[in-house]
């Protein structure tokens, strides 16, 4: 049992985050108890089917009562309406966090409502999939990223200790940083990105029809690679918009000065500002690698992953001789 | 010998493309004879060093003599030049191709020069990776995707059918288009996405310094996504802009009139609208799956191909406790 982290830890929403959480409290056996809440009862039974709860409930009050630490695992939208809820259970002690993508808010929305003694310890582990949901949780989606803690700058430091000790054993490396800073970097590295992948999917969607199926047909010439992060959760992503407006916005205004020097150096047909971009951008590519957060595999290594290598034999009947 | 397609098959440009297409050729045993033509004498002597050119020359004219079939796998702004090159080389019947990701440019600078009794077969094997070279080529590179073909009318199809076939022996499933088509359908499935892909490497690399070291550490909450295709061949993509302008300012266009849509969502806090957009995107990764073109794996499968698994353990030593 020396194992054990914490004796008792609840967990509030139970998607791809949440439930890949308990799948590594689980594997390393590093709590006594898991508490699951949700407010959906589909949600509740997959916990209970996937054998990653030890008690479910709807009801935020009764789930932390006598938790060593509870993480809010929902979308950012409902961290007030939760935080209003638990806090009347919450014992004296008791560690809240989150896994949330925007921090100050959560600063915001949820400090105000807890009782004296309990600490407030900010996380934001930086790991994810397009899919979403209990079924796709899985124990080694943190494994080699980073976790973001944001406490205050009062916040106990044996309780920024213990959370800390929680995501290195899920694989993370530790990053503190100021909560606001977070939400700038956040900006530029994951709001803004998916912005724009939401944004080309949708134009592509509003092409008139015969378009449409070329696009889906022709996508691995670059399409494709943006369609993986326009399918994350919407609810979630609709939070972190909201949330974190003024920094989006502002990242978005310098990608737009950016894009409109591009848009000019094409129309006016400036070879050598065109290829001096190019040769800039294929910089950090490299140093991304070679920070361990990406793989140097060509094409994602998505070759050795390719489910279906039939295409192309049972398609060949689509050559219909030229048409001009 | 029954699987000789062209008794002598010349590649002028031997990057990953043609090399890749010299693996093909070898492996299955389509030419007699691959003659390799490039202006670099690193290009010819790695042609030779991989044991996939029986021929080097940096002249056009001298490759292409007795050749049954062409492939110009040159970056486009070359075009022109390769083809009054090699023209009076040409042997009567040859069929001169490409591998260009913009097709109407390539019948308006070759189509000119060509002798009478050549067939023009223009193709666009729908396929790469972010690494370029003769060295990055691989024979399966094209396996499962879509090669294009855009002859004008009045080709001989007999040449067509020749020229589908050796694609098809490459693992490609055929489309046959028009030009002008094939340019407007890529505009949005490769072009437009490489533009943005660039831009937003190019706002993340002119951040002030300290947010750049944090961009690439925090690379996986999405950015990283963007960066394989930003690393994509300068020259290339430098010519693809300055060949495809009018049709990549088009779709460039439609996505910014998207793109301010949902801007003005997030600045008036329009929460109904952006979960809407972000659920109907996300049908669209369901149907490029379904079609073969991507793997279904989370992550694009990365997990499986990652090669540093150590950095969550060797980086530990970077937590220094709560900094507020």
């Amino acid at each position: 049992m020396s194992d054990i982290l914490f004796p008792r830890i609840t967990l509030i929403g139970f998607g791809l985050i949440g439930s890949s959480l308990a799948r590594v409290i689980r594997r390393d056996g590093l709590s006594g108890h898991i508490a699951v809440c949700a407010r959906s009862q589909g949600t509740l039974d997959a916990a209970v089917r996937l054998e990653l709860a030890d008690s479910v409930t709807h009801s935020p009050e009764e789930a932390v009562k006598d938790a060593d630490l509870v993480v809010i695992c929902a979308p950012l939208g409902a961290n007030k309406t939760i935080a209003k809820a638990m806090a009347p259970g919450l014992k004296k002690g008791c560690i809240v966090s989150d896994v949330g993508s925007v921090k100050q808010m959560v600063i915001d929305h949820v400090a105000p409502h807890l009782p004296d003694g309990v600490h407030l310890v900010p996380a934001h582990p930086v790991a994810g999939t397009e899919h979403s949901g209990p079924d796709a949780g899985f124990a080694e989606l943190f494994d080699g990223h980073w976790c973001i803690l944001t406490p205050k700058e009062d916040c106990d430091k044996a309780a920024v200790d213990r959370m800390a000790e929680l995501w290195r054993r899920a694989g993370m490396t530790i990053e503190i940083m100021d909560a606001r800073h977070h939400d700038q970097v956040l900006a530029i590295t994951s709001h803004l990105p998916h912005m724009i992948a939401y944004t080309i999917v949708d134009t592509a969607t509003g092409l008139e029809s015969h378009l449409q199926q070329e696009v889906i047909k022709f996508s691995a010439g670059g399409f494709r690679d943006f369609t993986r992060i326009a399918a994350s959760d919407p609810v979630m992503w609709r939070d972190v918009f909201l949330t974190n407006r003024d920094a989006v916005l502002e990242m978005l205004g310098r990608f737009l000065e950016d894009l409109s020097v591009l848009q000019r150096a094409i129309r006016v047909g400036d070879g050598k500002a065109l290829e001096a971009l190019f040769t800039r951008t294929r910089a950090i590519r490299r140093s991304i690698i070679d920070a361990g957060q990406e793989t140097a595999a060509p094409d994602f290594g998505r070759a050795q992953t390719h489910e279906d290598k039939e295409t192309g034999k049972t398609q060949g009947d689509l050559v219909k001789g030229a048409k001009g």
